[in-house]
């Protein structure tokens, strides 16, 4: 097993839970340290209340990184699941101490700190994993393949959405701190919906497709009054080669729970993926029928198998896609530890390149919204 | 029974045999005079097939304009199903000859000749009907009737598509006449898909939302090689007071029939409704559960209830709608004729403004597109 | 075109407004003559209403039989609409009149009298179609040129089923005047769900499947206060060659307002249809992918693409399915009066035996609830 | 945490790693000890591939009982995978020794079994849970909640069913290993689709609804040649009080990968689940409108809220349900530990008289089937 580290996450966080359920599924990695909390008796507090070893119950990250650093079984990897905007001191930290990183999304709250910090990974030669979690979905990784192999010829349009309900009031003036942050712009960055959401939508569609962005032109809106970010924005995106791309993110569209999808059209057919129902893939192919690929079926990809613990018709879902993320950080990280090449579980991971185009596309999609005519701009890093 | 006759849509016409299905279904309207080719011959003939009085058999709509001029019981409205280009002179000449004129959309091929026509129908007081057949649909009417009710309250971001896959290889090339005219910019217009379909998707969100167009932007493509017109479009539209619209238009995308789809979200609620299942829509009040409104339910409007034939669960479909504007379109004579107010039936149609606002739109967006920066405009009519 | 005569369906009948909006939709029956009431005053204002000769609009289908009989132009075909338990004495003075008729299910109200009505169908060679309305779906040929066709290998189970809500309560003891007679066993006979519609489902199950029946067992219910009859039915089916069936159909079932499905399952594969997507069926072949077979899609089948009006994705129902009947009643009996083989069009339509099958359906079932134990019984007529 | 042996699910057993997995997940209970193989040598090394302790690593079930028996810190709980006709001389013997246990369904595989092995299990006190997934479902313990309260009234008809594909050819005849022992009455018991999965339709058709079965009829088939069990069931059901239920159990459904769906229908609405899309619940009441209840809801019962790991429109699937049976196994095992009562995690979990009641479900089903004229029977434990 894996020894995992933690920073953030602690009592009451939303995201540090899941990364718990997920490392834990597979019996790959275990938590064995963690300053969880901006308070540091809280966080060793909550340490202990996990089972964790008390002398790893630490106060801070920089006592973690001091503590973990001289033991012989220090951890392998650390999760950063802190506010957006202290990721990057926090990565910048444990990478120049050795560490191995796992870092919530997106990789930053400012453009500055992503190019810094993929720069730091690069040159480092540190692991740095980023938890874009929709492509832990087997049948994410499915249809990558499939673009890949040429099932759809070339790619025309994407049609990619992201719609959230919970925010279409303001909450965030009533108590929510999840909504707090979230219409901060100290906290989370300039973007709003499109840097909370939209980033993943445009991550997925870029990872499906393996098309690069040329230049996009946004319009974004606040429809909740008093709020400082956008909680919707339009998107309309051409990549190199001529396919075109629409992206919508909201978090005021009523009736969505988490309503993330995909559709790619090609020459030769098309595919469909809705995160609310993730074990299957709707593909049609030109002037054939519309079919439904089931997880689980017999001519998936090894790509898709290795994601895949239950049979066809027994449904996975978002922790089992985010427990494939710590899957394939565990077979990348052991993958460099062993000096091997990684299998395909370690390969096709989001990294801090992809951490890095997440920040600059939100960047230029504010930066053309910003600008008089919305002009179409190219991110810094496509 | 109102009397109507028919320019174009003879043999093998796809939209003439639609408005013969759907003008008899009612006993409303009876089919009694036609011009229905462009080769006289073979309109006569085709018209003595239709069990059409040789007398009213026609070959060329100016014979049949001079032959009803004549009688005492000279149609109430003739039906124009000609190609686009050719809608201009035979309305105007129905018009100026005193007939009441039911044209199939768009309401002409280019931007001058709407202007024109809406002007010519506005001062005659003739009546045009304009077959935007989507506005046929009960549960369109339900939908406007409860954003126009408050429902939603104030509308936040529409999101309206009309993808298509026929259109997804060159079958121009190949002999499809259908095709071959859509693709063909004299005949067709400025706009490919925006102009056969997006006009479709444009009017049904007007329609529903009662939202006016302040301006868009708009990016087009031509997918498929040899063809002269776009057979995508995305378009990102701002309306008046604020609220936002995505608009997706495409012939190329593979695995959807016919897939008109449109998603109104308030600051109260949502409603969404699907073309290919016309018979539900998609209520999801602020706060609450997604729920179905079905066709038939006993809290509907009056509007929609008039527009019914049969109970809840027994599908109705595209031919029904298409009545339901033949239905509204033999009212709003019948009340001109008798000099009184239509009922609800008669009320709420897609009339030669309409028209206008279809063809500015399309104007605009191919404008916008062919324009350095593809430039916010306002089409000429909104 | 051909000249239909119609007794019952007047002023506020539901099935009477359907067989005259169904007969008029493709331009080949005109409606020249009825009986429209039990009270002859009131059929006869209503004929004249929907604007039939005063001649021709009788008080009783006696006079209609009279006055049709010595007409030149006398009435190709007489639709017979009124309660269950007149259809027999009806149908009978017709036919032995000499006309054509078209029926409304059940056939007849008792066994007795259905045996005796497809003999005297029989033996005088006139024409006697049944509307099972769902068999006029394109879909449902389909499935049964399939089925046919052997694609879905021997066929080993089907499940069947017909639900209902409109009578979760005691309506008809609070003036719903349609659920008064068909819970009154001397009007809809002894059958109560299971007669009104379970029939169907019996009916659609052998249509689409070619199997003859070998014996059932039933469990009927009445969850309804004071309701004489079944509103709940359960039936096990054998049928020769050893498949099997399963069938439910429901008057209280909440949440279903025409809930008809099917599903058909073989060696080789398995079909599913549900009637309020009636545009669709789902194909699974062995080891192969969920598929959806599209109304219009280009491999259909002759008999299906016969009674298809508009292309894929424009959805047709109910009443498209109705006028496919009597696309079909029109074709047969144009065939017989020429003396030549109908078309597809014209074949595998439901009548007089299929009437007569649905009552001996019913009877078996009934028989089989009301005797101890259950026990397995075979219909008169399978 | 809890402690956790395992006897069976071993190399490539498909439950065992379910177990596995599920028992992970909230990091309540820690696998420690194992006796997972027929074969002593190959349990014996899974257990350490497992990364078990050797010394806890047994050959058989009998060297489990006699080295945990003598340990302080011994496991709290074991859970039996082995193939059924096993289950009973090892849980009795487990249970003799004092442990408690986690057996999977069916309880055993003869009825003489199980009632002993309830028998055993109440009047030794000892806790056997049975692992009837489906129970574990958040919007399964949601359903009952609300059938319990009252919000469906009196129950009606309950339509169960449980079709799968799989074993449509006789894939047990070309070294499937799964089929093999599920198609030999020696190992899998007299029942074989409806012992497989029929029961696991009954046990959440009477867990959701409450109510004590009465009577019924079956009718079995085995439609694969060579095949010694049924793959298809059909039975009628009569409960207590008077309602009804159907229920059907394939192993030959093609196209239905893990089809498990159950609709209750009450006098004052109805509730629909599908274990494909298991987040949901389909809700209509009287006179209203179909609903989604989505997991996650506001207004979701206390029961279902602690079963629930991710916010709602984040999927959570079958291994988070086979993971809410083991939290509640372990929550019932400390409550009984601690000598209080159980939170409602440990209450309306599937016990031994669960268990018991599957298995004489399944013996009066064959036992109808096989009698002259399929009776009515009533199981000896309901």
């Amino acid at each position: 097993m894996l020894r995992l580290g933690m920073v953030g996450g602690g009592q009451g966080a939303y995201i540090g839970n899941i990364h718990r359920l997920a490392s834990r599924l597979d019996g790959q990695w275990q938590l064995v340290a963690g300053a969880f909390d901006v308070d540091p008796e809280r966080g060793r507090a909550f340490a202990i209340s996990q089972g964790l070893d008390p002398a790893r119950s630490y106060g801070t990250y920089a006592e973690l990184i001091a503590g973990e650093a001289g033991r012989e079984d220090r951890v392998d990897a650390v999760a950063i699941c802190t506010p957006n905007f202290t990721h990057y001191p926090i990565a910048k930290a444990l990478i120049e101490a050795g560490f191995d990183v796992i870092c919530e999304k997106p990789l930053t709250a400012t453009l500055e700190d992503a190019v810094a910090l993929e720069k730091l990974a690069r040159e480092s030669g540190r692991f740095v994993g980023v938890t874009y979690t929709y492509s832990g979905y087997p049948m994410v990784h499915e249809a990558r393949v499939r673009v890949a192999r040429g099932e759809l010829g070339a790619i025309r349009t994407v049609q990619v959405e992201y719609p959230l309900e919970w925010m279409a009031t303001a909450i965030e003036q009533s108590g929510n701190a999840q909504a707090a942050w979230r219409t901060d712009p100290k906290k989370n960055g300039r973007g709003g919906s499109i840097g909370d959401i939209g980033t993943h939508a445009y991550h997925l569609a870029g990872f499906v497709t393996g098309l690069t962005l040329e230049s996009l032109t946004a319009d974004l809106a606040t429809f909740v009054g008093g709020r400082a970010l956008d909680d919707n924005a339009h998107v309309m995106m051409r990549y190199q080669g001529g396919a075109r791309g629409l992206l919508w993110s909201s978090q005021v569209a009523i009736g969505n729970s988490n309503g993330v999808r995909l559709r790619v059209f090609g020459e030769k057919g098309s595919l469909q993926w809705f995160q609310e129902q993730p074990n299957e893939l709707v593909f049609t192919p030109l002037d054939g029928r519309v079919q439904i690929i089931k997880r689980g079926a017999d001519d998936l990809s090894e790509d898709a198998r290795l994601r895949i613990r239950t049979p066809p018709g027994h449904p996975e879902g978002y922790l089992e896609a985010f427990a494939n993320l710590y899957a394939g950080f565990a077979e990348a990280i052991r993958a460099r530890q062993e000096g091997r090449e990684p299998s395909l579980l370690g390969q096709n991971l989001p990294l801090a390149y992809d951490g890095l185009k997440g920040v600059a596309f939100v960047e230029a999609v504010v930066d053309s919204h910003e600008a008089e005519g919305q002009p179409w701009l190219t991110p810094v890093a496509v």
